[in-house]
């Protein structure tokens, strides 16, 4: 079995090789304006996205001029900027909305730790290597593009479609190139063989990958050279603490342990009670084998991560009515597991009750998440709810769902909700002594009766010497009923126990067996915790895909569609020209929307309106205002709209208030169209 | 001489070991009204604070029921907020107010950029060992812990104060047992070479603090043992990247690296303009050979650098004449190379004029630092610039300045400012060959006229054959002069040179010079950089000494004057009792405040309003409403500011409103009491 102990989990490939067929185009307008623009004029063309997000610095390999390092990214101004508006919003949606303590712990964390989480053992893939080159490759993703280009291959050769019509040509020539699959036909047997190798392919051991490669002759696609046995490899950078060398430490690949070694500081800043949640947004680490899936798949990453503590008793949630008629898209594990993909939409109150979903508490968290990433722009009809399957899930899981949300590649998990269970407190109290409990007041105390056996110790000792210890442990673990059946037995007199063959007899002076009766006043319980956990960067580029198009006259003229909520600027000022006349304006104009709260910027450089409101555009940001020999003349400005190039005129107060009211969320571009007239273009010409 | 290459060095002993005998306590409150509120009834207590900051979880040992390691802290509740906080303002001060470019880059590093920038060969410290125990020390530590030690013995033995008056009970008795010093009288030229070992102790070779152990019989004052010969200890994390263990990396130790490395990009992404300035927020690592001063010596910890690349010609600042006349103290190299400590309050403006502080840029920041720290709540009493002397800054650099704030450590360096030249990236671009430059259009193009020597190439090399290149190199070389000399020369007939000893003749034929006009329309250039740099849990920390006080009636009373803009929550929301009369109110208040946009807690604890008021004030935050049976009646709510603990009264749209304008900072507690009358109790007992 491969390791299923952790989140962020590639899909199993039944999943994530079905591609959907329709491409979705994020409107983030209202059905009512949106007739006006056409989004979906040219087909997603991820070059040109990527050609964008790079021109614009949204970020960039690291280390670029060194020649950068896969899987390491650094975020330029528009990325961190978005970013920081999406956690931002997270804070405001989960912390602030809930109350929850919010944590800040350290990413060094010495091996111990993690060698009781179980990552140190477990928390690792298969990796295989080139036998000439050394080359290093995923055995997982070794098999699984080996025998899918096959299976391409053997479709062309049948005179089938590849895959899905409507896959990336790029894509396709690129999955051909690299597996060197020609189109050949395969014997239908084979075909078969690979098919349900690539469904279980989650499932397989490192032996067994191995067995694989040589059943199915699979080399290095690059090399055409045979590969080694699969060796495992820790996904965990490791370090050294210290100036002794004798600490080992790694950097955490997830925030999670911090939140479980807090837990009795967090209990008690809860005055402790349950339930309460932490939340941290911070740095997490993974050195993945072999990363090129851009911002999907890297070696350093920002999570958000949420662990609810509850009563294991108690996993209902007091405000799961706000959330209960909230529709879903899930893909459960019983259909998973039936071979289909066929989703269902389903409100999370029906799904609850229909014990699709584990519980209330579980099913609330899905519902806010759901919430979430349609506020910050994530296309709805690109979200969907999987969950895991048994053999999938970790052992000591109760239920998880992942929020995947399609694009280029496929479906990607882009936030885990686990039900984790009481394992990671217990494995850390068990390990450190210190008890990670709840010690709950019970308010009427719980009255229990039972039978207590008691040996009169000096005669036992004396009776049965080196053999006592056998005894007393034999009568002391016997049941309720037994216990009752030797106490009638001494009420008689003597009797014989044999323990092992070996025969005791016990006299009414040796034992003794008396009904006693048990008060507890105090509960103590090791909470479950409920664990929403975000993989930002992933959500941030799937994001970016759902918010771009290009204008129907202009392939080249690229939008990205972001809201308002996460737009890394606001407003963007442009005055006609850097001429001085423009400037107290500008400077009116600006600090007027500081004070109003809406993040501006001023662009007054050297080139035309129209180019500047273009890269704009490219940035996402939703409103500009333009400043012209109008406006100093008669105090007014233009305001225009991102997506419908709309523009619209109106007192410099007017407009601000109209831009500020558009921002915040509460009106739409409708009712500013309302609020102010459209602009002809006369007013700057005439002046 | 130590390593003077990097930021947030220990300031040298002789201004370390100067403590301030005064003690300052922060106000938060205006003069007029703090006349009722006696904030110094109790001597400053180190002890009590951290009780209290581990008590709300403000921060704690990290993997503390792991046993901790030394020098990694987590952030609590409080903590994290008071930090998101600081970040926040930090981020409105700098990043907005003056549209920085902000970064989010990789901590994970490989190695050649730190070979590259210097890292891997400097960035260390001195370390010995205990010869028996293996037990590892900061050499330079050593020294001064047991020569200040001896120094305090003797005074005693001479019957002089150990150290300045005030200083703590406790720290001496630590310091005492620590070094293990007796009252030992020493001789006076014993004394004297003492002291002037440690004033220039930053300037001691590895080799030189192993002879200073020798020379002066320094042992490991904890065992008695000798210790080991100095090491040199890199201070970077180390691990590796990718599965192969061929790929060294860092955890990078400050976050500027990754500005310089995307300078092109930045610069791109600025229209090719210069001055502009990046900015990043994130964690840096420093494994610390024995860290042990709590949140002011740590070996991970969230940094805020600025890079302002500016024009080398040009180190003006186009807005300094608003921070002109911002009054700073000052301690200058002079006066520190003098060996006094002497502070001087001056302007920047005129610092600038005096040539004190290099350049207007520098002065600039310097100035926005302090209006900073003030901001969130920093005594300006207890800050002071300090300038790097020059044997302690880096080579490169032209000026450093440091914000040093007072703490009950002495003085800690929280902030650096320092011109770092073109040093990162002129070093990045030699070393990959990437152009770092800024390419400037000139508006006029310069010309220049030079004497250009040309040798007739097939001539040449027939004449002179092998030794060709040696004369061709010798004239190209020639300056200005030296050409015209020999122009005229050939003019008049053939001449000779002579290089190394070999005669060549030259003829006309052979070599023409002449006069040639160039002219540059372009002009490239390295930019500088100044570099504000600001340790924020050094600044956290001091925040929290200075604003911490006990009340005059009841010292276990601890209060955290933090100001509203920093406070973990602004206002504490206490209804009477947790009964359901007043859930409505309580909901009606939390949510008008959530509308005003300011952050408040409900705390409806089973306990008294005055315990509860209490755990705030340990909290730090600023104003409390409470809900009783007068507002159910009347709708009238009372509010409590917390340094005077007064209580006003006034209908609830009326405290909301009030409340919002003073944590907003736009009225203070003075102008509040004038809007609302002062509570007296009685409305809420005759209820």
């Amino acid at each position: 079995m491969r390791l299923v102990l952790f989140k962020y989990r590639r899909p199993p490939s039944i999943i994530s090789s079905s591609r959907i067929s329709v491409r979705y185009i994020s409107t983030g307008l209202k059905d009512k304006t949106m007739a006006t623009v056409n989004k979906s004029a040219h087909p997603f063309d991820k070059g040109r996205l990527e050609a964008l997000l790079s021109r614009r610095f949204f970020y960039a390999p690291a280390f670029e001029i060194y020649g950068g390092v896969a899987g390491l990214y650094d975020y330029g101004p528009s990325g961190s900027a978005l970013q920081a508006n999406i956690i931002a919003e997270w804070r405001k949606h989960f912390i602030v909305e809930e109350s929850m303590l919010e944590l800040d712990t350290t990413i060094m964390t010495p091996a111990s730790v993690f060698e009781t989480s179980g990552h140190v053992a477990r928390f690792a893939d298969w990796m295989v290597k080139d036998v000439k080159t050394g080359d290093v490759i995923r055995a997982d993703h070794l098999v699984k593009n080996v025998l899918e280009a096959r299976l391409a291959g053997d479709k062309e050769a049948r005179g089938q479609a590849a895959s899905p019509a409507k896959e990336d040509e790029k894509d396709k020539k690129k999955k051909k190139k690299t597996a060197k699959a020609a189109a050949v036909q395969l014997p239908d047997d084979v075909v078969k063989s690979y098919e349900v190798t690539l469904a279980q392919l989650d499932n397989y051991s490192g032996a067994e990958l191995g067995e694989l490669c040589r059943k199915f002759n699979i080399r290095n696609p690059d090399t055409d050279n045979e590969v080694t046995e699969p060796q495992e490899f820790n996904l965990m950078f490791a370090s050294s603490i210290g100036p002794t060398g004798q600490h080992p430490g790694y950097l955490r690949p997830e925030t999670a342990q911090g939140h479980f070694l807090n837990f009795s500081r967090l209990l008690d800043y809860n005055n402790g009670r349950v339930p309460f949640a932490s939340a941290q947004i911070g740095r997490s680490f993974r050195n993945e084998i072999s990363p090129r899936a851009g911002l999907l798949r890297v070696r350093e990453f920002t999570m958000a991560e949420i662990e609810h503590f509850v009563d294991p008793n108690i996993k209902s949630h007091p405000r799961f009515k706000e959330m209960r008629d909230v529709v879903l898209v899930l893909l459960d594990r019983h259909v998973q597991s039936s071979g289909s993909t066929t989703l269902m939409k389903m409100s999370v109150g029906e799904a609850v009750e229909k014990g699709i979903i584990a519980n209330e508490t579980l099913a609330y968290f899905m519902a806010r998440i759901y919430l979430f990433l349609l506020k910050i722009g994530i296309n709805p009809d690109r979200l969907r709810f999987r969950q895991h399957m048994a053999n999938e899930m970790a052992h000591y899981a109760t239920d998880c769902w992942d929020a995947e949300i399609h694009n280029s590649t496929g479906w990607t998990e882009c936030v885990g909700c686990a039900d984790r269970a009481a394992y990671d407190l217990t494995v850390h109290s068990a390990k450190t002594g210190h008890p990670l409990v709840v010690r709950e007041a019970l308010s009427k105390p719980i009255v229990t009766e039972k039978e207590v056996p008691e040996f009169d110790k000096k005669t036992l000792g004396k009776t049965y010497k080196q053999d006592a210890g056998v005894l007393q442990k034999h009568v002391e673990t016997l049941d309720e009923s037994a216990l009752l059946k030797l106490k009638e037995e001494l009420a008689k007199g003597p009797t014989t126990i044999t323990v092992k063959g070996q025969a005791f007899e016990i006299t009414p002076g040796l034992l003794r067996i008396e009904r006693k009766t048990f008060k507890q006043s105090i509960r103590e319980y090791t909470p479950n915790v409920i664990e929403p956990s975000f993989g930002l960067g992933r959500i941030l580029y799937t994001l970016l895909e759902h918010t771009y198009w290009s204008r129907a006259q202009d392939v080249d003229r690229g939008v990205l569609s972001l809201p308002s909520v996460v737009a890394p600027t606001k407003v963007l000022i442009v005055p006609l020209s850097a001429k001085e006349e423009f400037d107290p304006l500008v400077q009116e104009v600006s600090s007027k929307f500081r004070r109003a709260g809406i993040f501006s910027r001023v662009d007054d450089s050297n080139t035309s309106i129209g180019k500047r409101y273009a890269r704009n555009d490219e940035l996402g940001t939703p409103y500009g205002v333009t400043i012209d020999f109008a406006s100093v003349k008669n105090r007014t400005i233009t305001i225009r709209e991102r997506d419908t190039m709309d523009q619209r005129i109106g007192s410099i107060d007017e407009v601000i208030a109209t831009v500020t009211e558009l921002v915040e969320g509460s009106i739409d571009w409708e009712e500013a169209c309302r609020r102010l007239p459209e602009y002809d273009g006369v007013q700057a010409i005439e002046s």
